[in-house]
């Protein structure tokens, strides 16, 4: 924990990825170093609400052993915070400005969690990050530092390859071959226990009677994915369909940025614990626009993501041992 | 309106088709004479439930000039309710038993609103419905008195080929097209002032935020049909697809009731107004399970059916000519 001497300014930069389960911060001092780590609930804009961020900081900034002293300005020279279900400009505002009329720093940057997820994958450099989680989407930078992103359109009108659209299509394919007109698949065997289905007809009452909802189905991805390395033909032409949507999304982002030869992807999010049935379809979507793929794990963290954004705001540059020490401390966390 | 003579029992059978947005009934006397007609409100189970059919089932009484005398018992012989939203048993019977206690009839039949379309697209007899509105759903019945159906799933397992459905695929059309990874459509200029969206983008916070409910999505149809029309490639494949699952969903009814050789098929709901883009497809589905296709117009309105299910229920017996009389009643509302 950083000791604050008197008249002593240690220029503590803040990064913060809020996740919908969980949220993670750290903490660097001027010369990058790590001086604090910290978790705490739900970050999930969305859930938790602008007061619930409030609490959220402040619960995080206790646990980090960072204070305010009194009439002495902000303790942070910047913070960067990455929430889950804060995409829109406006909410990343109202965010921002709460934490600056709180004074919890001089430069406080509020983004979405998919964009710490892209900057901790590529350490801040140029690439593409095909995110699949509960839900998915896609987002890319160049060099010149242009952002484009795909998909990301929610459960209902997107969210291709993502755990709860995997699901679902498995869902309608056990439907169809219910009603018989779908071809054969084990689906409905792997599917049932794992949505905790004592009657296969049950499914309609838990969907629309909100048992299962979004999270609770994208949880079930597993069941496809395992299906899939049983040779199950509907469960392979799913997660196939899936993973070749996100690669065309991510052949889009490349063209937009003008990134056409060799470009850099990652995959993040659950999802990608599957990668090996994951890649192919992916890659063959991507090479559609792209003319050479070349497929990495992230880099860092998203939190760490989100340090560098915060970092880059203060106007510090940083290096290869840099990130190779917060790569250090994200292998330590893991 | 009957007039109910003292110690004259004019034997009444009542036929109702609550939709969700009206609900008619048809009153017929012994001899299957009309004697009665009259419209009210939702007759949606879902949405105005169970006191809201008492309500609802009061009205059209009144309506049509039925009073119980009393201390003579119930003031008809048979009733057939179709309710929307009320596909379940268990819903069923509980209208069923509230209007035996109220006694309304000596017998009661509550069925679902697919149930009376089917009645009364075939005038009772065997053959198969595909119902195409704001969702969809097929259903058959064979000469046996079996009845299976298939699809009709809702809004988020299933609804193939429905209104709400083609909208969704036309509006994840243009996002994919937005994001440059789908294939060129005019769809977007087709939806956006259809679902009065200012700006594309809208058309998230629309759908998630609920302005843009199935509703207000499913009324959107005419737009898809329209840039079909227009050759629209997209716009035809989502046409061609979801008409396409209905004639598979129908050939799988077809075939489970044992119905292979030539069956007869009815189109029902907003959507076979563009019959002629619809057929060709739903008729391609069926003929993998089916050796001929018939198709044919509804011969009579779903109120119509319901009544032949109450006047069945009464142990009558029905002529040619008397279907003839009702499809001559259904002409002149019409």
């Amino acid at each position: 924990m950083p000791a604050r001497e008197e008249g002593v300014k240690l220029e503590l930069t803040l990064g913060i990825d809020g996740g919908g389960t969980q949220t993670r911060a750290v903490l660097v001092d001027s010369s990058g170093a790590i001086v604090g780590r910290a978790r705490a609930g739900s970050g999930n804009f969305q859930a938790v609400g602008l007061q619930g961020v409030e609490a959220l900081v402040d619960e995080l900034m206790t646990r980090l052993g960072v204070e305010a002293a009194k009439g002495s300005g902000p303790p942070l020279v910047s913070a960067c915070l990455a929430l889950a279900g804060a995409g829109r400009t406006s909410e990343q505002e109202e965010v921002a400005n709460r934490l600056l009329d709180n004074q919890l720093a001089n430069h406080i940057y509020v983004v979405s969690d998919a964009r710490a997820a892209l900057e901790g994958a590529h350490a801040g450099a140029e690439g593409i990050v095909v995110i699949a989680g509960t839900g998915s989407m896609v987002l890319g930078k160049n060099a010149a530092g242009a952002e484009v992103r795909a998909g990301g359109w929610g459960p209902t009108l997107g969210d291709e390859g993502s755990g709860y659209w995997l699901v679902l299509q498995a869902i309608r394919s056990v439907l169809r071959q219910l009603d018989g007109w779908g071809p054969p698949t084990a689906l409905k065997g792997e599917l049932g226990p794992a949505l905790e289905l004592e009657d296969w007809h049950q499914v309609v009452a838990g969907v629309y009677g909100g048992r299962l909802d979004r999270r609770r189905i994208a949880a079930a991805a597993p069941c496809v994915f395992a299906s899939a390395r049983q040779g199950d033909e509907e469960a392979l032409r799913i997660v196939r369909e899936g993973a070749r949507s996100l690669g065309c999304q991510a052949g889009a982002v490349a063209f937009h940025l003008g990134m056409t030869d060799v470009v850099d992807v990652a995959g993040a999010g659950g999802l990608f614990e599957q990668a090996d049935l994951f890649w192919g379809a992916l890659e063959e979507g991507m090479l559609t626009r792209v003319g050479q793929v070349c497929r990495r794990a992230p880099i860092l963290s998203p939190v760490m993501g989100a340090l560098i954004l915060a970092h880059r705001g203060a106007g510090r540059e940083w290096s290869p041992d840099w990130i190779a020490s917060l790569a250090e401390a994200d292998a330590e966390e893991a």
